[in-house]
């Protein structure tokens, strides 16, 4: 069965000793570590990977159709000149998240506020939220975001807000790589 | 990687001349076809499928946590001595679906009665639906029935109930597989 066009192709991150991201800082937040890597490839030329994590753009699962509208109003594309930090975030949720029903789920990310944090940040910090959980992989979302050198603090202050809020309490890994183009 | 504990295995029906589920029927009801199968086999021993389709059971995407509940007390396990009456509908909907958001697909899904619908039938139909959209299938999802047989006319009346709500407007890749144990 070959891949079906309205469903993006897998996006592939290897951790290896080359790659076209530079690693500047990998932190393991919770969980069991990543073995640590120099770089980051995303151009399918890495070899001997350490590790690879893969994950696809899919359909909204928490977001309404207006807070989509205002997203597209505001937000700005990833990989603009002057955006040259990025950060990957792979996450994994507690067995305890997944068992919830939607309403569940979703009134906890409202409580949270996740939508409005993110939003906050706009258009500074671009974003990009790839699904890993139905991959049978080890972390259920990979997250990406660049944005220029001088928004770095406002990023650092994105992630303090939405570590402290109550959905993180189901984030049971976490693992930060700071980037910057190799 | 190894494949995640929390998450359950990918399902797999391979469309053969051999296999544990002899096929009673294959009705093409929407989309492009798939090459009519004598059998479908889930026992993983099929040799040449003519194809294989892949499932997963994953977390709940419109169900709320009181109308779980509700299915927990009333719905019947799969593969009662009595139910003998095996059926698989893969289903595929289209990219207008997919491109809404959260809260409008949930919207056409309650005004179908979707819920309502299969609560209905209750635990004569027992039923099982796999998420396959995310693993680039050709189809969405997998779902998966089995009843007694003195219950087909009250699933064809299910069917019939479902196919005619609006959210079935948006399924463009729908086929049928009446099937018994082989």
């Amino acid at each position: 069965m070959t891949q079906r066009a309205t469903v993006p192709a897998p996006v592939q991150f290897c951790g290896a000793a080359t790659g076209n991201w530079r690693v500047r800082r990998q932190v393991r937040v919770s969980g069991p570590p990543l073995a640590a890597v120099s770089h980051l490839d995303t151009s399918g030329n890495a070899r001997s990977a350490l590790w690879t994590l893969t994950g696809l753009a899919s359909n909204l699962r928490y977001t309404d159709a207006a807070e989509r509208a205002d997203l597209l109003a505001v937000q700005a594309p990833l990989a603009r000149p002057e955006a040259r930090i990025s950060v990957l975030i792979p996450i994994r949720k507690s067995a305890a998240w997944w068992a919830m029903a939607q309403d569940e789920r979703l009134a906890i990310y409202r409580r949270g506020a996740h939508f409005r944090i993110g939003r906050d940040y706009l258009p500074a910090i671009a974003r990009r939220l790839l699904h890993s959980r139905d991959l049978g992989e080890p972390f259920d979302f990979l997250t990406w975001f660049d944005f220029a050198p001088e928004h770095e603090s406002d990023f650092d202050h994105m992630l303090e807000r939405l570590r402290a809020s109550e959905e993180w309490r189901f984030v049971d890994r976490e693992i930060e790589f700071r980037l910057e183009s190799a």
